[in-house]
């Protein structure tokens, strides 16, 4: 618990001689911390929860970029920043999107994920490649009110200023104006039979190739301020908590900004010697696993993992917010009343299709895009394409991720794959050389690889030797 | 789209002289690239999909770590990869937990997470610390199983041969239960009533201080193998396909791996001067915020993925999955068939208290944890937890976050500390000097920031110079 006991003791003893045994709570409490220097930072944590003979501080400083200027960029993304955190930058070739082919920057830490996207890509490259739609790009802010007084007076105030609180946040909207943007629609919502003296400003939203968190937010927040002022101004509150904004924020969950995304081709170009199977039955197995993952809620929640393994990694890879779109997509999987997969399959008059269609609020301009080098890459890499183009991407990432998925699962299973990575990534714990790796390769050809199994096959290897 | 037009066709010129004319898809056709080495496929695409008078390519091996086997190990993590994508990875000090102080590694791109986290700690440190408690920590699998023959046939089948499966898979669990955990439980469900023929073979785990995914997936292939075995032997089936496994996986749903956490005071205690209120009211429109969340589907989503800012980072920071957790957590925040917020707030008789519930899988041993040099190093800062004490430390994160995030938006507003960091992030851009630094920090105080408002400050700053 909590780290090095001892040497926490220690420290202590050497810090602070004479002073009255401290209580095990205080002892690693740390004021000030933020405002050390990071190297300051890391000593101290070092020395109070780490090892004192190991070579940790190296260890944190080997990540650091050479580049002093760029690694202060990097540190500032964030607070109490010590180091990089590294996550392998893969891409993922040959994915053919609307007749364009996209080589697509995978940022993941889990194995087999960037080369079932390949291996998926591969495939519908030869039989049509991937199609994609954008059906809609609204973005949603709320203003949460409390107002205990009649609700028709507010409802009046509303519609009375309406057209004033457009005028009043202009500053703020004007830039996004000029882009073909801005803020498109608001409306009050009496919920007062949810909860008494609950009203929400609802706020529609355009934000072209912006997330657009700051922008909306930032709108929200002088609405809630100047509703403020309009009902101290024209209504009479008899309490000053009789009206409040309870709290002004954008609405992560964006049903209406929406891409779709599909494959199809004719059942028997489904062909293919590695299914094991005919393309038939292949369409009819797969087929029922994903009507599987639409009426199992734990299957849903696994197949949808993998379709998010595909979309999270272009979504880190380009710099946007995952937890955003995490969040997002799930709620849209749940809005039935049941949680449900994204995809979906039909197999009709011999003509295979395969769909997902998933809410993304992404963008292409603002945040990290330009500040952090690699996802500035990202973009290039695609073609500094537009946030529409950037959903269309992302989507089919996710549909090729899951394509891939299930016909691993529908076919060899999925661990004879996974597992040939799991592997490798013992092998490489166990600091294993070239022909240790090839010899356990060819044992673990059919056998079941555990980390207990490898290490006994290294060790007996070992002692042979 | 699809990248750099003209210089790929001056390099399918220089390339292949009197070709014909490519079609624009097959233009960029990569053919065995993942057979390429690092350095090939990044030459290929960089002369594909990117400028070629650019530095692309030096960008991409600066981020290389300098220890090539530690490089090598990173690169094997996935498929594919050409460098590595860097996070800030910082720490949360001060966060008590049943009375131990933790500093937590926190892995996120997103400015104010780790501030917000950091002050949360600090607000309960002085208020007697978090409270967690495990409640349950069970794992699931499934088999999916076609079976078009007598329902009760396929029951008598598999209550026949149970414990025939439970040996059958033993040489892969005996580890497993040498450590306390094993496949604990069988039992088929009978779905036909959902699906024609659909049968599940539901599977329940424990697997220790393991995520255990592969364990799991690798015993449930082979109890699919077996059942096929037993049923071709036992059983009459009028065709092939009568009995068929369709697919063996575990479920990423794991509503029984479940933790609790916690914070209470007294109201009085929850003063504080920059709440701007008295702690009472303060009481009252957190906990109002909290309600609308459970009640408000557009909040939900959005306050749900404040709390998996602060519990990503940690699953980053330790080499856990965030997909995995993300999927499970949110369908789980859908469980009752309203998506709703995953915590809870109550004010009675004078005390506050404000919870999570969530279901976490994680591990400590196995998969990333010891092969990522900083996810080790992670957990050595955590004290090398347990699988359960490290759900504590994330499930505490996560309610931390929240508490924060809660307490802003009620309070000064979401965009106040956020804007701060926006503005250090648009200064970094501008390239901005020190003093320019400085004079943009005090303007900013009180002003609107966007990128346009920012980018005209320093250009007027710089043209009186």
């Amino acid at each position: 618990m909590g780290g090095k006991k001892e040497a926490k003791e220690m420290t202590q003893v050497l810090e602070s001689p004479g002073s009255k045994e401290p209580t095990s709570r205080d002892e690693s409490v740390m004021r000030g911390f933020s405002k050390l220097s990071k190297e300051e930072k890391i000593d101290l944590i070092l020395s109070k929860f780490l090892e004192q003979e190991s070579d940790q501080k190296e260890l944190l400083k080997s990540f650091w970029h050479k580049n002093e200027k760029l690694q202060k960029t990097l540190d500032e993304f964030s607070e109490n920043t010590l180091s990089n955190f590294v996550l392998p930058f893969g891409v993922a070739p040959n994915i053919v999107i609307n007749g364009e082919n996209y080589c697509v920057p995978m940022v993941i830490e889990e194995s087999s994920v960037v080369a079932a996207a390949s291996k998926a890509a591969k495939f519908w490259m030869e039989r049509g490649g991937f199609k994609a739609e954008i059906l809609s790009t609204k973005k949603v802010g709320q203003v949460h009110l409390h107002f205990s007084g009649e609700p028709k007076e507010l409802k009046k105030l509303f519609n009375q200023y309406k057209s004033h609180l457009f005028k009043v946040v202009a500053p703020l909207t004007s830039n996004m104006e000029e882009r073909g943007g801005g803020l498109t629609s608001l409306s009050l919502k009496d919920l007062t039979h949810k909860e008494e003296g609950y009203f929400q400003l609802w706020a529609e939203f355009e934000t072209c190739d912006a997330m657009g968190a700051n922008f909306i937010n930032s709108v929200l927040e002088a609405l809630g301020k100047e509703l403020n002022i309009l009902v101290a101004k024209d209504l009479k509150m008899e309490r000053e908590e009789d009206f409040e904004v309870i709290m002004a924020i954008l609405s992560n969950y964006t049903p209406e900004c929406l891409v779709k995304a599909w494959v199809d081709c004719p059942v028997e170009q489904l062909a293919d010697k590695s299914l094991g199977m005919s393309p038939e039955h292949f369409a009819k197995k797969f087929s029922k696993s994903v009507r599987i993952a639409e009426m199992d809620v734990n299957r849903a929640t696994t197949h949808n993992k993998g379709i998010m393994n595909g979309i999270d990694s272009v979504i880190l890879a380009t710099g946007n917010d995952f937890r955003a779109v995490e969040a997002c997509a799930h709620t849209y999987a749940a809005r039935s009343g049941e949680y449900k997969s994204l995809t979906h399959c039909r197999v009709e008059n011999g003509h295979f299709h395969f769909e997902i269609e998933i809410p993304l609020s992404l963008g292409t301009v603002g945040g990290l895009t330009a500040l952090h080098p690699l996802a500035k890459m990202s973009l290039e890499l695609l073609g500094n394409p537009s946030a529409k183009e950037l959903m269309a991407i992302v989507a089919v990432t996710g549909l090729a991720q899951n394509f891939a998925a299930v016909r691993s699962l529908t076919t060899t299973g999925i661990q004879k794959g996974h597992m040939k990575m799991h592997l490798m990534n013992i092998l490489n714990h166990l600091e294993t050389n070239e022909e240790e790796r090839e010899k356990a390769r060819i044992h673990f050809e059919d056998e079941v690889i555990s980390f207990s199994a490898v290490s006994e096959f290294v060790k007996n290897l070992r002692s042979y030797q």
